[in-house]
């Protein structure tokens, strides 16, 4: 047997020994991550006493009120924990935050939110659950991308929605520009929302001004001459913000305007349907869940500046997510529901550290990295919960959570956790646990960091190892890469002497993880062509799903690269073509 | 003319215009750093009248108490902000602080406190009022250093003396091992410190077992062949704990015995002296100033760790610095002194970011560097006020303020402001209207950071000016080094446009800060021999202040190099040699 047959065969009766049992335990029930089972097998009889109690305090509330409660997760970009709910963290940043802050002094910041580290990523583990490397969406999306969130993905609007819950998305998607992705065709009732992320802020006039450097729009520039090829951007045909009901075609809001206007209405436009939405679902006593995700900020400085850092981030939170806030709260109280409601408020990954725009605020927090890196700089964010009577107000939780936690937390509340599909792994656990008992009640202790498509540390505790690095010295090898998050949160100095007996339980952490992934592999992404199903497409947003007229010569079928998309990029392993 | 001679008749016309004016001015009143005058003759009027509102509190307190108000100084070793009062953080890092945190509750968090960038420096700074330069103690010391506080100048403790403050100093003093420097010849009534750093946890055979690579204890190390100096080191002459009485000799405490258990019982020691020394003053109705600065930490894990953080810091805010606070707040209240008694608990410089012992937690905060770094991390710390009735409790302060202006803040309290030297900068600022009230009465904007002997880097309110850099590209030149402290925290990304148009004003302001320094010359160390004056002095501490038995037959005096010390490691400029 040669070297590579003998490990692929040790695996193999690795695998068995360890995934069997659990596989029989878990069959008709969700399927989790190898490492939940070694957790649950150590604490799951004091788990299922506890559920028995938190079962009991979630009837006393559905008694009260009629209905299970109503969820609102609300989601913005790249900030980094302590960005709200710490004034002193403030201070030294030079903003400050007083309804989030309000909001975290009402509620329990949770100190210790993992996400994906960047905004694609992290907004399909918050859609299914799963962490994006499952769903192929491992990639930040910019336009035009020819994906997107897949029909088979069963998102939390699909979930909530079989139990009897309204759905709604506002703000920003960034989930793909496939027809299927819309998200009134994954379960939401009603959709208002940005197809990409903040650059659309930059695709006009103004931005053009902003930016000299850039030049993004043609007819401010000098003519090229050597310009040979008129199809290379077509920035024209760009979408840029929809709207759709369940059933129905999508529409391009203002009819595909591309004006700084529109981007500075959107989410202001955004608050007035999500609040009405909210309304009218709390007047007709049916409970809703509400997927509320701002742009916030923006690649254009706003001319008048409120708050003493004077960047975007602070200005944008009042002009933006301050109010929303505001607004929502005193909505709920209004509509007598504040206590039959849980928000999470929180950002969808670390700090936008290279290559911020400038003035915008976003260098390394606390932690070293942000978006983009596997560092902790890039997956830990600012998160707090809000549920008055059901969550102790004035707490810290210290515990690892992780965003796909509060796909399968907030299924739970609502009394569908038979709808979440069992068919693939979710990587969401209940923590309904850690929201109702507090600080130490957390299910969590874990967390498996992809770069891409790669896997890049692992989290075990207050330890971290990491599997690629820009130093070899430290990585690749996996031997001595091992960080201590408490004393050395900026994972500078890695251990040697103190990791050497935590080498072997990581590998092996890792050999579970993987070999769980052959029973339940990793979807590819979804291609197709983009911006189907709208009504008022505009003729240039249309040509992108048809060839352009003037390629109409061309010896090959100008679109047959959609199908190949994923494999040109990173990888290298699968092998591309037309037989594949 | 040559170059160099235009330069200096350039400064010298640009000194007299800017200078005579403001010398004219301060005649008889305290000289403080150019950049004040600055402030001052945009500000003093307002300051005025809101001096005559803080002198009103400040005659209503005495009228209720009888004597001024007591001040107790309490500060610890390398700690960020955030390190208490900051539950978020806390989390995030594995350890809390229950009762520093309800200390920073109870009282104002100062958010931007800034200090020397190192122990030695920090504690000279403390003690004079004046930045570590202009008292030759801008390097960190180690046994046996030759050197120390020189009596001319002019401490904390010599100021509230002379208007019949009580005082008291008990800990870590870390300025020097010469006889003038000791506390009780240094103003204080009363003193129990710690000659040298947390070093000396390791002198002892406990260090060396837990620390096997260093090498310090003679006996457990194998028999060195080779060894033909064995006065290299003389580490059984070390004085590690003096204690003393104004206008009497000191004591080596405990006869000079160096065990592991000696540095476990000093902290505690302090705890006892200090609470016994506040008891007697408060009784006799005396007013008092305590300076209380615990070792905290130790280089020797502690075998019981009781904090998540399982480190060095953690361990030892348990075992140190959250007993002083809880029974020094009993103490005082016992007392009814509590409301007549400023506190003041913070670090004395940032963390141990650089080789930080195992386990220490001591690396990088928010801020970039640590202790020795001219960057933020090295001079900003974690502080709080308490003062009940007179600062108003949760605030958290944004003004900068630096270490130097609770010298001068400490004077004006207690009435001894006419007892400062006028005959010197005095770079603290009085900072009362800040304690008294509130964010945003702070009355500085500027901070000149020396690393050793050198201006590294001046910050003017949110923007900061590296003079030197490792990197060549950014500083050196003063062009391009700005950083932006609210957007850029981490001084990372060095303003090109947007401080096109703070080059010259910051160019402007070391001009004057330098021109001043001609007037007011910074003061050089002062060299002796070390451990004079210590009554019960061993002959191995004796031999230090005379030449060994064996190096009588020296060609030379083998303790003439003490006196140039200095310029041995430094000071290229000067020119060392017996003439000088």
């Amino acid at each position: 047997m040669s070297h590579a047959t003998l490990f692929k065969f040790s695996l193999l009766l690795f695998v068995i020994a360890c995934t069997t049992p659990l596989h029989a335990q878990t069959a008709g029930k969700i399927v989790h991550d190898s490492e939940y089972y070694i957790l649950e097998a150590q604490n799951g009889k004091v788990w299922e006493l506890e559920n028995g109690e938190l079962d009991m305090k979630l009837a006393e509330l559905r008694q009260k009120f009629g209905t299970p409660p109503n969820i609102i997760h609300y989601m913005w970009d790249d900030q980094p924990p302590m960005s709200f709910g710490d004034p002193i963290y403030q201070k030294m940043r030079g903003y400050d935050t007083p309804n989030l802050n309000q909001l975290a002094k009402d509620g329990m910041i949770l100190a210790r939110m993992c996400t994906e580290p960047g905004c694609t990523p992290s907004r399909a583990a918050m859609m299914t659950g799963q962490l994006a490397i499952r769903t192929g969406h491992y990639e930040i999306g910019f336009p035009v991308e020819y994906t997107g969130l897949a029909a088979e993905n069963v998102t939390l609007a699909e979930v909530l929605s079989k139990v009897g819950y309204a759905t709604g998305f506002y703000g920003k998607l960034h989930l793909g520009d496939i027809e299927e992705s819309y998200p009134h065709n994954q379960g939401y009732d009603e959709a208002f929302w940005g197809v990409y992320n903040q650059i659309v802020s930059l695709y006009n006039n103004q931005g053009e001004a902003a930016n000299a450097i850039i030049g993004m729009k043609e007819e401010l520039l000098a003519k090229n001459p050597y310009q040979r090829d008129r199809n290379f951007i077509q920035d024209e045909s760009f979408v840029f913000y929809l709207e759709g009901t369940k059933g129905e075609d999508a529409k391009e809001w203002r009819d595909g305007s591309q004006e700084i206007q529109d981007y500075r209405d959107f989410d202001g436009e955004c608050r007035e349907r999500a609040l009405a939405f909210i309304r009218s679902n709390a007047e007709a006593k049916k409970p809703f869940m509400v997927s509320w995700w701002p742009f916030m900020f923006s690649f254009i400085p706003e001319p008048q500046k409120t708050t003493l850092q004077r960047g975007m981030v602070g200005e944008d939170y009042n002009r933006v997510v301050e109010r929303d806030i505001e607004q929502l709260r005193q909505t709920l109280e209004e509509l007598g529901i504040a206590e039959n409601t849980l928000i999470i408020a929180m950002a969808d990954n670390g700090p936008m550290t290279h290559h911020p725009p400038p003035g915008a605020g976003l260098g390394e927090g606390l932690f070293r990295g942000g978006k983009g890196d596997f560092l902790e700089g890039g997956v830990r964010v600012c998160a707090a919960a809000l549920w008055p009577g059901m969550i102790q107000p004035g707490q810290v939780a210290g515990d690892m959570i992780h965003e796909t936690d509060l796909f399968t937390t907030f299924a739970r509340l609502a009394g569908a956790t038979e709808h979440v599909p069992t068919d693939r792994i979710i990587d969401g656990i209940d923590q309904t646990a850690l929201l109702l008992k507090g600080d130490t009640h957390g299910r969590r202790d874990y967390n498996f960091i992809y770069q891409g498509p790669d896997l890049a540390a692992t989290v075990k505790d207050q330890y971290k190892i990491h599997w690629t690095s820009d130093d070899p010295g430290q990585a690749k090898s996996g031997l001595t890469a091992v960080y201590d998050l408490y004393n050395d949160h900026r994972e500078i100095n890695a251990m040697v002497v103190g990791a050497f007996h935590m080498k072997e339980p990581f590998k092996r952490m890792r050999a579970r993880h993987e070999l769980w992934k052959q029973k339940y592999p990793d979807r590819e992404h979804r291609h197709g062509p983009a911006y189907t199903g709208i009504s008022n497409a505009r003729p240039a947003t249309l040509s992108l799903s048809k060839p352009p007229a003037d390629l109409k010569s061309l010896p090959f079928d100008p679109l047959e690269f959609i199908e190949y998309l994923d494999d040109l990029p990173f990888d290298a392993a699968s092998e591309p073509g037309p037989g594949q």
